[in-house]
């Protein structure tokens, strides 16, 4: 297996340098290297890390370890899925890893997921050596469809009580996914009544993005609420998630009956209505 | 000035190497370096990084960024000087960069506030250097003295309403601020209805120690209550802070009202009281 530029040997070991902006580097001691390929997308490596366990790194940035995925996954998918009274019909639009299917097949009122992954390659590296994760991606309620998300909620004629956007940063194939038209989209293939959730980054590094997510759903939602995590292995550690609804509203607090947090490794009840409460710099960052 | 090791240059640039456990290295390339000295303790550096502005490195390891201490600073400080009903006499252990100093300076019933930092070098380098955090260490009602915390509190005639313990890892010259003898003490030198704070570390890195602390306070004090915030440049990023209390107990949530969140930029009252709602990983460690 040929390596990628971002995994080097030094003196016996193997590293993995993610840079962030030019500016800082982290640099991961990998035990091995278990999956790498060019697909028409990007580099797809899957390494195993020292202090992290196993992750998916595309383009040399980490974007999941299985210490903790749990964290980010159970974040941007049990709290739309509670805020919605019964939800049946969930879109995943990226979230090729499959750890957003996971947390969805945990609400027993959904009856269909389609997850758009636009790399193919990304889901079978993942469902080869990260079953963790991807291990759920052939439930019977999962059709997966390996398109470009934008186009497909672009022609989309089926409707979702909820829409979950996995997407990696803004840059890259994931552009598009932070823009204004793909949104507009997003609530039209929503059913009356339906909520979405995307990530909206680090307000540390990116409040730019947030305050342009947030902005351009609250333009086109009646609800829209920022809720935050903390994802250790992210740089800026501080995460966002934007929440739209058409219909209920996580400020009444109903959603809390029904977190599924009895299987859940992050999540419960308070820490999902705790998770609105804002850092002062991002509240007012919003207000703007 | 001579460099130390764990900062060199390459190409021209200078770069900082954070290594955590050897599995794990951070780089931050760097602006300039604005001191470097060894005292009796440890390194002492302050340096500019590129992403996360001025910062004061000891022995290697990034201890507060001017881009993100006061979510560390301002944790640690309100939520005990908000869950005392009236806090006067405030002491501080650790906390040689003077953030939580400048923070405990904002609830106007503080009229004494006693620092106790074992290396006096780091005061003054961040006096001169990082007058962002220490800048208000000379206030008529602050009392500085550097000598060790542990002596301190084990000889001390004087009482406190508030004790906040802002020690570095637990390793070198912090060690025993982790330790059952140091906290007993603690308890000794609280007025009736003391409160006091620690910092208890990452749970992904060491669940161990915060266990432990958990543990040991719960023991000590009627009310032992943990609660967390994102510290995005500690390594693990979701950091814990444990508060022990003689008498006032966070949880009623009386304490929302004292918050002085008009000056802030993490805390509001809102994050306050949700700060105690922990991952559930953690609160089932903490439970076992």
């Amino acid at each position: 297996m040929s390596l990628p530029a971002f995994i080097r040997e030094k003196d016996g070991d193997l590293w993995l340098t993610e840079v962030e902006s030019g500016h800082l580097r982290l640099e991961w001691k990998l035990k091995r290297v278990l999956h790498y390929e060019r697909s028409p997308f990007q580099e797809i490596a899957i390494v195993e890390t020292e202090t992290f366990g196993k992750a998916l790194v595309l383009d040399g940035v980490v974007q999941t370890t299985v210490q903790d995925e749990f964290i980010y996954n159970e974040m941007i998918s049990h709290v739309p899925l509670a805020v919605h009274p019964r939800p049946e019909r969930v879109l995943v639009i990226g979230g090729g890893d499959g750890g957003v299917v996971r947390e969805c097949l945990k609400y027993p009122s959904v009856r269909s997921i389609d997850m758009v992954e636009i790399d193919e390659r990304v889901t079978a590296a993942c469902y080869e050596h990260l079953p963790e994760l991807a291990g759920w991606i052939y439930d019977p309620r999962v059709r997966l469809r390996f398109e470009d998300g934008v186009a497909y909620v672009r022609d989309c004629k089926e409707q979702y009580d909820v829409v979950i956007v996995d997407s990696s940063d803004p840059f890259g194939p994931a552009t598009a996914l932070f823009q204004e038209e793909f949104y507009r989209n997003v609530r039209r293939v929503l059913l009356p009544g339906g909520v979405m959730t995307c990530q909206s980054e680090s307000p540390l590094f990116y409040m730019p993005v947030l305050k342009n997510t947030y902005r351009i759903l609250s333009e086109l939602f009646p609800v829209t609420r920022t809720y935050w995590a903390s994802v250790p292995t992210y740089p800026g550690g501080l995460w966002t998630f934007t929440l739209a609804s058409l219909g209920p509203d996580p400020g009444d607090g109903g959603f809390r009956e029904r977190i599924r947090d009895g299987e859940t490794r992050y999540v419960t009840a308070d820490l999902a209505e705790a998770s609105f409460a804002l850092p002062a710099f991002v509240r007012r960052g919003l207000a703007d």
